[in-house]
């Protein structure tokens, strides 16, 4: 349960718009809803911007009243559509949305997505004097400036229930599967997961992965009588095709792994309790910030408190808990 | 609900042993449970023979009680192990197998699995004169004699749990998803599927892959204000990289599909409610078929009721459902 | 997979109505969009009618349109919503809805729901003159007339689910629980439930609860080293507060069981990939009954073929399977 | 993700013993499975008492292996089972344990389980002066000393797919439910459900339930447009039937709610990955801390941090969380 801050209103916001932006992640829906009814509470107006950035620079908006929003908090995905935007990556698609925002009379945004996202809410918020608030919605969970991300928890749990099953299988032939989970740059959801599962072993982009190493690891698992089934659990890289290089290279030792890539099963569904809760805490406290006087801030989590993290600092920053580090290798001993 | 068999013992069988043959299928465990405790009731001795018909040629198998069973019905893979086995299709391998359960004193064989078990079951009833019986099962549903197969109800609904997940995202960046599912010979997971997740498209091995129609239908769905996210469902088929090539085709067309391969989850986890009854009424049915004399016959589905049917007239025939086509040209309109 | 009847269309109707009515199950959204879109194929105007027959008698309704149903396949509930009602009971509110018809220029009625409503769809057939056809939806599957209804296997499914969490805790604190399913008429939930979960005994309305026959079969269960341990599937039935006076009397007799009711969660979910081809099947067959002519029909199951079923046949009739006694006798054993 | 501590051993055991007691909780199994395996690499043998503390006085206990909690990570119940010991609760009883520990050479214990287990911990620390480490397991989370309990994020997801389903109904009957979840002396399940099943309402123990104030808020609602559809979150309280007549009562106020209690299904199932996740840190936590020398503490988390927390300082204290009351207040607007 995370502290709400005290509302401490030191300005006043007649219309504001919402938008998400990037790749879904579960718990959008649940900020969305936040946001708007908090919004509502202080006497707002409040637009949706559809499609992300891309509907900002085309004015593309609706109304949300208190029933829009009605029954979408446990819905995967997001009621304003996503996408990726590439025109707001330049000043002048920046200058197209704030002409729209000025007349739309919109006089605060709030984004809610990963870094692209976040990089973008920063420069428009700085070029446009416009108050701008980000939320950190990824399943990756790879936001600097915040221990937690809206939907991540769910990602988590949606890749172990495929994993669950995918045991069986290993544990009835008594083989070994490479499973690859999501995570460009980090290994977050493949730690978390690969410790949830038992997994035999984990393999994240922040390490470079040994082969030699593994395959001493697996022959060796073996000779201690834990048979010949077993999962290793492999976070996606930015290197295409890893899986199955990893899958070849192991066959020419002597394993005869299958291979399971998760892929984006594991980025809808219905959110966790986790990702709605935080969801909801962060939509509120978004709105709080903006009354505060904040911009060009990101809501974000240090332990169970919720935090202004200014978005200057955190973009392009590489997250890196090295307690992945221990908790991997514990797990290879 | 079906119809048990009339209990009509003219023979009586002092041990019998059971094994599960191929790939796991969700239903294996509460087959053998069924299986055990009628023939507990029956006074018979029961041995669990280990990894299919690998363990059978070499004797691998231990004695199965009441309590041995417990708790296992709910459990996905199988209990016995499961494996492929190439030295059972050789008449040496069957020869050394009928030597094991001479010795052991087994005098009937229950063999729980898909086409490749019921044909060695079959090839080992006729060699050996001992009794087999065969139960389906496999997530395929593809085996001639049966409407129904142990696994195939629970392998369509994880499929669908996965499907649900990805139409979040496909909903949310209004994309197109090829989406694979099992079934090298048989459409029927594809179409149960793509029925049931409200797919734009199901393609199926029984008929071929027309690329034009596709795109056309595509681009009418577009055009008829369907918006352009989009579930296509495609069987595995016979030819790996089926679903690669399909997406690459596609691109050319215009499309931009994203690609989701279901793969191995969908072998695993706890089963159905059907699935388990159906498993528990097969696994009951076979005991009394076995008392009613029969061999060399597989419990097989029609409508309703459970039927015998022989294993000769069964393996290697190819089931086709005409109705498949209906379905999914009624779906292509 | 259930075969589609040959479309033979000998009239034609401008415009129909749907409503769903009564207990709300898993799968009438997965009907709607079946009728819907195959009514619009067919050029016909579609209107939901809110509320069942509340809505009808106060012509609250509004046009389908293809979009209108997209996304629902997989929903829990209805979106035409539901109720029971009382005023269409007599002959004057079947009146005023015959009128509402006339007026809006209804020239067909399709009903889902269970017994009420498919009585309600006979009487306004009978009196109205106006085509009336009924799917049967109702999670507890007791309408005569049809082996299958539309929303049963998602219930027994999600009363499973409930289950195999509380044996996790009678295994570990080996204790008894009786868990109470819903049917007040009829225990085909409790039975198909009670088989899947490997219940130690089923009571249900069908038959009587001999009170020493349970506690015989409990302790001889308990002699034979099943340990104390077990689940007792128990259909609501007729009077209320069943349950609660059965641990009583277990007490009495040196029982120590945990009640468990499952109540309102067996209706709501989303529904089974059975549940929504049925539900779909059903949907496409009710206007093809249109086309051919039929009224006062309800389209049913036996086996796997759909079939019309006249109302006047099914109403008030109760459904019996003796394969029931049998299933629930061997588990007694 | 948890930072475990750095392993400073400054003492060494040979055999220590583990237990679980109390109600059970998901993630018992993954805890033994840490505990074993991190036991196992310290060169520890390791002795798994069954059914709690009756176990310990009883000396029921067996060998624990590293296979013998291969493939139980994702199990709900406990593998050494559990129940409440009332003889425990005496100078006598735990006089009993002590002489079990010691003539079984077990040398150190951890018990996992909720607050009465960890008062039976404390006083058996106290009184033998044998080791003893608690792990904080419990659905309710209500251990003073640790923000979080293993267990807790189970159950709120458990019972947030039950109300999910019931939202279906209430929605399609626009009907008012009355859920009643776990928690006797803590709102803390009731809370965390309530916010994130988007819940009109959630009343618990912390604070008064006040008739009036409810049936203004529905009504109030009523008028904002809001529908008459609702779920109102109860947790159980200490009172019994609490709920039913709460129920009464609004029925005299013009409601018509319906009732649903949850009920043990919140105990059981496959444990989250949270969970999973903090009991085999826990786990790992608990032999370091026996090897640090400490003795008569639980690790608890204070944030991300796992913590040690004496006992003597944490049995018998209310875990009051102020910010629930700003959480349901706000719902309460």
């Amino acid at each position: 349960m995370y502290k709400l801050p005290d509302l401490c209103a030191v300005t006043s916001f007649k219309t504001i718009g919402i938008l998400t932006c990037g790749g879904d992640a579960p718990g959008m829906n649940a900020a969305i809803r936040a946001l708007v009814r908090t919004a509502l509470n202080q006497q707002m107006k409040v637009y949706g911007i559809e499609r992300g950035f891309t509907g900002l620079m085309n004015a593309d908006m609706r109304r949300l009243s208190s029933p829009s929003v009605s029954n979408i908090i446990q819905r995967g995905g997001t009621i304003l559509k996503s996408n990726r935007c590439e025109a707001f990556k330049t000043a002048e698609g920046r200058r197209q949305a704030t002409a729209v925002l000025r007349e739309s009379g919109i006089q605060a945004l709030i984004c809610i997505g990963g870094d692209g996202t976040l990089t973008g809410a920063h420069l428009l918020a700085l070029e446009s004097g416009i108050p701008v608030i980000g939320l950190p919605c990824t399943i990756d969970n790879d936001i600097y400036g915040s221990d937690d991300s809206i939907g991540f928890d769910t990602a988590v749990n949606t890749a172990l229930g495929a994993i669950d099953r995918i045991r069986d299988t290993a544990l009835s032939h008594e083989r070994l599967f490479l499973v690859e989970v999501m995570g460009r740059n980090s290994g977050l959801i493949a730690t978390q997961v690969g410790i949830a599962c038992g997994a035999e072993m984990i393999l994240i982009p922040e390490y470079p992965i040994v082969l030699e190493s593994i395959s001493n690891t697996l022959a060796s698992n073996r000779k201690a009588g834990r048979g010949s089934s077993g999962i290793i659990i492999l976070a996606e890289g930015t290197e295409p095709g890893l899986t199955a290089r990893l899958a070849e290279q192991l066959q020419q030792h002597g394993e005869e792994p299958r291979i399971c890539i998760l892929g984006h099963i594991q980025r809808g569904g219905s959110p966790t309790g986790h990702d709605r809760v935080l969801a909801s805490c962060m939509g509120a406290t978004a709105i709080s910030y903006l009354l505060a006087g904040y911009t060009d801030v990101m809501v974000g989590t240090l332990g169970r408190e919720l935090i202004p993290a200014p978005l200057g600092d955190i973009i392009g920053q590489r997250k890196h808990d090295p307690r992945l580090y221990e908790m991997v290798m514990m797990l290879h001993k």
